[in-house]
């Protein structure tokens, strides 16, 4: 079986989890408690949350806030970031901001979408644009998860805080943490990541702050997490994260070009005359989005997957013909025919040469199947 | 070892751990991905989540909707039932109700909180004669988590219904269920469970609710949980809970016979003249809370955890004085001398006789000498 669907979720390093078992088995104790072994554990998480902050920016800096997932910290951020005046964000975002802002906006936030360019990055002149004085929040994702195309947040925090220094930045970047070199400016006040999708467990994710920066819990109860995010923490989930994270810190460079080689060689083995790529020349080498027009995409993932092939596609399935299509994909300027058909082909460090070969000659096989079927 | 601090997290199930590691090494698919792999992770959230339910209540009546813990629940179910009118409360919750609730009455929301009798349950009466034809949520804890008093809240349900039929009526179960046997009512429109209090992991709850009951979503995103709570699901977490509760549910009369047993054991080893119980007749047997008059709890912990048993306190160790005191345990009408002195001894199925013996005889000898050295 050849797994390129690394976007929506890795498998958990097996390394990792090795190191971790511990802290479902022997040390399961409450971190909150006052004796000795929920001490012990509540200093495991201290340490978890600094070697995590350390892996992008200085702790002096910034700290970190444990969530259940990834949009549970984008929810934090948005709901807590962004109750006042209006709030800018693109066409771009992943659900857990895009649902939140439009659930902010039927509150009665204003709301304003940045256009994006045809690679899904956001068009950074726009963007500019819809920032004023009333400006309580700026949301743009790190690297786009349907087309992995890259915007430099650290740059356009930059310019947000030019044009209103009291305006907070937030990036999600969990297509980011992990896989693209990058560290945070002190113009970025809140970060995303997730852990599940660099080798963790689905349910622990992290938002990053800036020191400074006073927010409002989303969840409260017991006071964990500095009052920030109450709740028992999940100690397992969280050091699992730590270990992968720091894996994944550690070879970011080696694992970078290999996922990048690996990424090519299947564009330049993908026939050009029935796919057409959407990431463009600067997007993240884990994710490929390419399209075959006039073959859905369903109908693609379905055969790859009865051959052994597993991807993911742009357009989300539901029966609503108006979500047929992917909101993102149609943002960079897609037609309906082509967004019908997009494909997401997402690598690990742990994609192989031989991997990418096989699927490139079984979606060629598919898709030139299908063609010669309705010609 | 002894651990008697069950009711503050308990140690995975080393079988159910096993049932469900294979959902960390092998099942590791995105159960929103539509291949096949994904498509048999999403219907084995539906079985799990069909599972639990029954456990309280008819399938038929109740779903469930995955959270990453019992505070979040407790936050979903406060946050987007009680947002108009007043709310009615008790001074016994656990913080994520009660903080929940002061965060809605900082937005405007006025809350009313109900007396408590001196065991810690609710005076039903004074509960009562706070609801009005404005109350949009009753929010009652099942069993409370630092002295065990079971309120009767299919009761208090039905009687909150006669007095407004338009009001809805929560309870946090954390401490209840897979404990006491106990069904849910109709008149229960949401109900928060927690995973870790019964051998599952830590960073999986759940809140049970009617299913003719429109809730609103309290983490938005890609529209998991049928859009009540967005996030990828934690799979192995959800799994492990769920073959945890139903461990839990196939044993519960004996559990619950061997638990009251040991802890009337517990009771009656107790020196009488060095330690008062708090706990009433009718609480639950998985939690028993005493105090010592005039030795402080944290004192009583760290001197028993030296001696290898472990307990809790019924205070909050803080610096801030006025958070010294236990709020549940003062408002059960306790001095602040008393409130000091207050442990709370939680058992599980797994605690044995021995285990309960050597306990008391531990707690005599350490309060005997410091009353001595007092004296």
């Amino acid at each position: 079986m050849i797994y390129l669907d690394n976007a929506a979720t890795t498998k958990p390093d097996t390394e990792c989890l090795k190191a971790a078992e511990k802290y479902l088995n022997e040390e399961f104790y409450n971190p909150s408690a006052l004796y000795r072994d929920g001490y012990r554990i509540s200093k495991e998480l201290s340490s978890a949350r600094e070697n995590i902050v350390s892996l992008l920016a200085s702790p002096q800096h910034f700290d970190l806030i444990f969530t259940s997932c990834g949009t549970e910290a984008d929810n934090q951020a948005i709901f807590c970031g962004g109750r006042r005046g209006n709030i800018v964000t693109t066409f771009g975002e992943h659900s857990a901001v895009f649902s939140a802002v439009n659930e902010l906006r039927q509150r009665g936030t204003e709301v304003r979408f940045a256009a994006l360019n045809s690679d899904g990055s956001v068009n950074e002149e726009n963007l500019l644009k819809l920032i004023d004085d009333k400006t309580s929040l700026v949301s743009v994702i790190h690297v786009n998860n349907e087309t992995g195309a890259v915007n430099d947040v650290a740059k356009l925090a930059a310019s947000v805080k030019s044009k209103n220094k009291f305006t907070l930045f937030h990036s999600d970047g969990v297509q980011a943490f992990g896989k693209i070199p990058f560290r945070l400016t002190r113009d970025i006040d809140l970060y995303s990541v997730s852990a599940h999708k660099i080798g963790g467990m689905k349910g622990c994710g992290a938002l990053i702050k800036r020191k400074n920066l006073i927010l409002k819990p989303y969840i409260y109860g017991g006071g964990q997490e500095s009052g920030l995010r109450s709740g028992t923490e999940n100690v397992f989930g969280i050091k699992l994260f730590e270990y992968a994270s720091i894996k994944r810190y550690n070879n970011i460079s080696d694992n970078y070009e290999k996922v990048l080689f690996n990424r090519n060689l299947l564009i330049k083995n993908l026939n050009k005359s029935l796919f057409t790529k959407i990431s463009g020349a600067n997007s993240s080498p884990y994710i490929l989005s390419v399209y075959a027009e006039g073959v859905r995409g369903e109908t693609i993932l379905h055969e790859a997957d009865d051959r052994g092939l597993i991807i993911g596609t742009g357009s989300a399935c539901s029966s609503n013909e108006k979500k047929r299509y992917s909101r993102v994909i149609l943002a960079c300027g897609l037609s309906e025919n082509a967004a019908g058909g997009v494909l997401r082909l997402s690598l690990s460090p742990e994609t192989e040469q031989s991997d990418v070969l096989a699927a490139a000659e079984m979606l060629n096989e598919i898709v030139g199947n299908r063609k010669n079927m309705m010609a």
